[in-house]
């Protein structure tokens, strides 16, 4: 039996306590400053709110000023915030940690610097460590498809954790699996985080098929649909998404299966990420599809703005072509620079050589 | 502008009727002894009953006695036929074509010989052909995903298309493609075809989720369904499609994105192989889902228990290990050996490297 803490109480570092509570593990479920409201009712009734379920047995929940309690004697942090927590998450947590901690983070991102680098996000989260800890803290990710809501009712489910310790993956198994989630290992961090961050951006592509059907009036007398468009975009995200994975020194014959395909094919089973590309393949620009969408900013569209601000380098040190990856500097065009959606197919779907 | 025959009035086959019609191509559609009807109501109505729309200008229909003459100065033979057609195809036709003919076929399967190897279809027709011919006539194939009544609809579609000869390819694009039916090259014919065939019997697992979310009751009394589970059989299907393309000698880096992932995305978007898949997730067998299916056979399953029937010579020559494709061995025991749905989730969704 382990002690647990879990950082964040959002949909996913909340829903991480499922399979850690079911193994016996002491979970401490602890809220940021943004989760009062849900830690409150976990304190009161029990219920997360967000996940509409009852916590199970051995979750003890902590407000964010009470991290350091919670903190105190943890085998395993579970680093459970989004992609904009986690330099908080590593300024706020960092000064708590110790020599031999394991942090192992859900955040699926990626972060351009002015040097025209991507950097993953673990290794965001190392440079925000105190100097002193850096080499000192063993940080692991988890990667692969995994709706929270799923997780939290128990539902099969098959992630990826990487890290480049290869033990520490092996303990970090042990304790997290159960016969619902189940757990492939890799020591490509670069090649899965990669692919976790550009299934979000890329699902947006997809959900653009539904949009332009749309727009079109929908199927047509003789019943046809446009999946074959979405199932080319589909096809063109996982080219790009391979192409992006080698260009960042990952494995592209092997990653892009289960955190790459897998992933991006849950995100387009429904959620936010299709429906924000459906209203941009309806013709909405990006600014007023983020006002459809209540003001709600997404990863994905984070994710493509990073990516897209890199290219420009990439090709200037020859890295690639004037012409390469062109669904992502289409998304990139609609969604930095309010370009009205025009999807350039002889682009991205003639003249291809496989 | 060059003379087509399409050999085949299924679905597929006529389907490419319209891009290459629009391309100012004269087109000669040849029904097969099973597709008289199909070429009845084309002759007199202009109407295909499968597809259910009227046909381009620009196109002949033929009945299968007239083959001969439709053949006559082709400039490209499409070969339209499914699996069970390939033998047939290379008997009928081989007899009546000449050196320097360029054949392409739609058709996707896989087929297992005697001594423990798995065959590419374009290999499987290539060996029907007059021994004389067979090193004198170009044989290309199409891989991707393609709904056909969405190309006969003329809505957006990418597709591969693959042989060994690059000059061919760079024609045969050239007369196929529009401003909708879009074509990537390769001259990885094995990886193409591999795809082209374990799309479809990796959908049935895909199918399998839906099947099990019904039989658990739906979804439960927060909301989740089992899109996770759905998406980790994706992932699973993408890893071991990788693995069978580097099996048989094709490259798993690039070619399982546009024709495996893309193509399975778009078989499980609907229709048939998923529909059985479902069925067999719901508890039935496979004999069973068949009735239920009104005693459709799929090309899907044909395709597992060719490629589940070379697993022991597989294993016997040290080329996988014997826990190795555990989806393809799971399809492989239902569909084959009747045997109950237990999906062994502990096989191959725990303990994997990537």
């Amino acid at each position: 039996m382990s002690n647990i803490t879990i950082v964040g109480a959002g949909f996913m570092g909340s829903a991480l306590a499922w399979p850690l509570a079911d193994n016996g593990h002491r979970v401490r479920l602890v809220g940021t400053h943004l989760d009062g409201e849900i830690i409150a009712s976990c304190l009161e009734k029990r219920y997360h709110p967000r996940l509409r379920r009852t916590l199970p047995d051995g979750v003890q929940p902590y407000y964010v000023e009470q991290a350091a309690e919670a903190l105190q004697g943890a085998d395993v942090i579970v680093s459970g915030v989004n992609s904009m927590g986690v330099r908080w998450i590593g300024r706020t947590l960092g000064p708590l940690l110790w020599p031999g901690a394991t942090v192992i983070a859900v955040t699926k991102g990626l972060e351009a610097t002015a040097e025209g680098e991507l950097r993953i996000l673990p290794d965001v989260l190392r440079g925000e460590l105190p100097p002193v800890l850096r080499d000192q803290v063993t940080i692991a990710a988890i990667g692969g498809p995994c709706i929270a809501g799923e997780l939290a009712g128990r539902r099969q489910t098959c992630v990826v954790f990487t890290s480049q310790d290869r033990e520490a993956l092996e303990r970090l198994r042990s304790i997290f699996r159960t016969n619902y989630y189940h757990i492939w290992l890799s020591t490509d961090v670069t090649g899965v985080e990669v692919c976790a961050a550009l299934k979000n951006a890329y699902t947006l592509a997809v959900g653009l098929a539904a949009g332009v059907l749309e727009r079109a009036g929908g199927p047509d007398e003789a019943g046809a649909w446009m999946h074959n468009l979405a199932a080319g975009l589909f096809g063109v995200s996982n080219a790009e998404m391979s192409r992006l994975v080698a260009l960042m020194g990952g494995d592209p014959a092997k990653v892009p299966n289960l955190p790459g395909a897998g992933d991006e094919y849950v995100t387009c089973a429904g959620g936010r990420t299709v429906r924000m590309g459906r209203l941009m393949g309806k013709g909405l620009t990006y600014a007023q599809a983020v006002i459809e969408m209540a003001g709600e900013t997404l990863e994905g569209a984070w994710v493509v703005g990073q990516v897209f601000s890199v290219l420009p380098d990439w090709e200037a040190r020859g890295l690639i072509g004037p012409r390469d990856l062109p669904l992502m500097r289409l998304l990139g065009r609609v969604i930095t620079q309010e370009a009205p959606l025009e999807i350039p197919f002889d682009d991205f779907l003639g003249g291809y050589w496989l």
